[in-house]
């Protein structure tokens, strides 16, 4: 199946290119000017619209949709424990699946064709996402709690296992230092050093979290990892707001990536994380919406815009980051730290998933400097369409997801007044 | 005329009633269960969706529009002084109007009702705004350069007795200390004692322009402002991000209201003002968009989001202020800082202006806690139709303002070009 969007303008390796994008099955196979006599199945005409690689929504905790709106306006302790907690402790693993596919539909609609979840229960993520034809990087987020002296190599070995298809891939993940004990990271450490995988892992997302650890261990969250093996075959940390001494040049060196997540950062009043310097590091960041419930979207059109409020904040600099490079970021960098770097630029032989939009709208216009647009004044109305492994899964308004919409909503509220009745 | 909008989720005075809303004209003739046997010429099921009522955009320069996405990721002097000012200086009224008339466009798609808009150049803003139905609180943003010797006075009288319909209302306005000599600034102190009225100023922006004022005064720009009388019969300053002393108390005392324009303060690195810290000292506080120049985008869902977001990071507390309090700010206490308190909650015998929203959008559910849902959740592409002065404006991607869509695109793209040619 061959189809040509033609008429667009495509955002190819940082430059705009006239012409169109031809899609063979799942892959590009041309970006550029008209190819004469090309032949095709399907002809789209973008007509003028805005083409860009597609959001990367490199952390996030899917299921967590149930948990938006609730309990807000409250300090991070009290929320966590007494209103989060308790209803995730409630949780059935097909209410899991209906809260994912609630999220997919934002997904779509705001331009995201890939998130990363990180999750207690990834089964029912993994069947919604494939599904739907979305594609999820999945994590179990090993703790002491969940994982209650199982065989951590077994538990992770099973989700290698799992489902493997052109949606969904499995990594290893780990909660954080502050719920896993030192026992449990060095068996994760042995995995790991066995297996060449790098580790995904919340980390150094508040001052107290640091600080906690340097009593238990006297070292940082990162120093710790590193001394532990953990590192060895590189890795991905999330949130990263607070790191001290040389905690940057260790990510640097041992080859580990971070993923910003600026709203959840802000919500939960963590801070504001050094961007800036990881970047002037060489450090690669992604972009991550977090969850639902510390979020209130899970919209990278917010995240993006959110990213550059923050730098501009700690920094007292308005050129602090350009719109350019947070846009590399959210589309192409994201894709790299999940390791998934096929379905970053759009370029020859890439995987075909990519977003139109409509930069003749009223709050984008004038839009010749497309970076800007995107990242300073788009958002999810000005998606016209988004396209995931070379399928169209939204389009003006409709979902083609293999789902009824409406059946979607009415689930997820059977399944929330369910947990309400079982708390 | 007579509508009823009935099946609605009404946000009214802090609560939520669920029933009808009764529109006589271009007032609101009831709120709440269905009145038994009331008659009406329209009839219109809102299923269930919530009615809020709109949102007022306490700070802008509308016809900024053509400076979107322009000269973005610059020190905010290079911004201003290279970029922004040559483009202004060339600018004409007729361009001023479609630029205007492209603010509308945005404001209604994103539930704003009312803007207050400061410019140099207020005739062709008062016209695209009356003819589109759309309320505007203007003002002449007075200072040495625009004023030049002329008589303030006449200047400002000859305002006051502009167009004024449901639509238009003046208000005396001064660019800021910094750009006003002493002179004018004690003429426009006789002016508006002799006639009792508020001033409208930007001021206390940026940590430098404070520094320069006590250089030169020996007092703060808020000081500086009561000595001279100027806040005689109170007013509103726009920004105040950096208070200093007694400040706030200051303006408590003398009735002045503030509007905070948080994604200006982001964007220009300014800083976080500490609303907060007015709120408890019980000062107005409005929220404003400010110009497209300093913002990229005019939507008050943004600037609702951000003011939380700063709020949290300033004060190191996910408490620091609550979704109800912002929904509250944005739509009745910005009312009431434009003095315009007729258009401010939703309730018998005040102006019909208001907002109807879909809650139930994959973004916003589930919404129970309806302000939550509103500020932290909510978007543009949530908003199903925009009503104002009673009349339908907008409503589910179409405008009802008596002017084609393609040829506001069109005049402000002509508009553009002319102008970088001029340039």
């Amino acid at each position: 199946m061959v189809t040509r969007y033609f008429n667009a303008k495509i955002y190819s390796e940082g430059k705009i290119i006239d012409g169109e994008i031809i899609v063979y099955n799942n892959l590009i196979a041309h970006i550029g000017p008209p190819v004469a006599g090309a032949m095709s199945d399907n002809e789209v005409d973008l007509k003028g619209m805005y083409v860009f690689p597609s959001f990367k929504n490199a952390h996030s905790h899917s299921p967590m949709t149930f948990l938006r709106n609730t309990a807000d306006d409250l300090p991070l302790d009290q929320w966590l424990h007494e209103q989060i907690f308790p209803r995730e402790a409630a949780l059935r693993p097909d209410e899991c699946y209906w809260f994912t596919k609630l999220a997919i539909l934002e997904y779509l609609r705001s331009g995201i064709s890939l998130t990363s979840d990180m999750y207690f229960m990834i089964e029912p993520i993994a069947q919604a996402c494939s599904e739907s034809g979305f594609r999820n990087v999945l994590m179990y987020g090993a703790n002491d709690a969940v994982v209650q002296g199982k065989d951590i190599g077994k538990i992770y070995d099973e989700g290698f296992a799992r489902l493997k298809d052109n949606y969904i891939r499995y990594r290893v993940g780990i909660h954080a230092e502050y719920t896993t004990s030192e026992k449990l990271l060095r068996e994760i450490s042995e995995y790991v050093n066995d297996k060449g995988e790098p580790v995904y892992v919340h980390m150094s997302e508040t001052k107290a979290e640091v600080e906690q650890c340097k009593a238990r261990y006297g070292k940082t969250p990162v120093q710790l990892f590193r001394d532990l093996g953990l590192f060895n075959a590189g890795g991905t940390v999330y949130h990263m707001v607070h790191p001290e001494g040389d905690d940057l040049d260790i990510l640097k060196e041992m080859n580990v990536n971070v993923v910003t997540c600026p709203a959840s950062n802000f919500k939960l009043a963590s801070g504001i994380a050094p961007v800036k310097e990881m970047l002037e590091k060489g450090i690669k960041v992604g972009i991550g919406t977090d969850g639902a419930a510390s979020n209130n979207r899970l919209d990278m059109f917010r995240e993006n815009y959110l990213l550059s409020c923050g730098q501009h904040i700690k920094y007292n600099d308005a050129s602090a980051i350009t719109a350019k490079k947070i846009l590399d970021m959210a589309c192409v960098d994201g894709a790299a730290v999940m390791d998934m770097p096929l379905c970053g630029e759009l370029k020859q032989n890439m995987l075909a998933d990519f977003v139109v939009a409509d930069v003749n709208s009223a709050n984008m216009w004038p839009a010749d400097d497309i970076p800007s647009a995107t990242v300073y004044s788009g958002g999810p109305s000005n998606v016209y369409m988004t396209v995931v492994n070379g399928k169209v899964l939204y389009k003006a308004g409709e979902y083609f997801i293999n789902e009824d919409v409406d059946k979607i909503f009415a689930k997820c509220k059977e399944s929330l007044k369910a947990i309400r009745e079982r708390m």
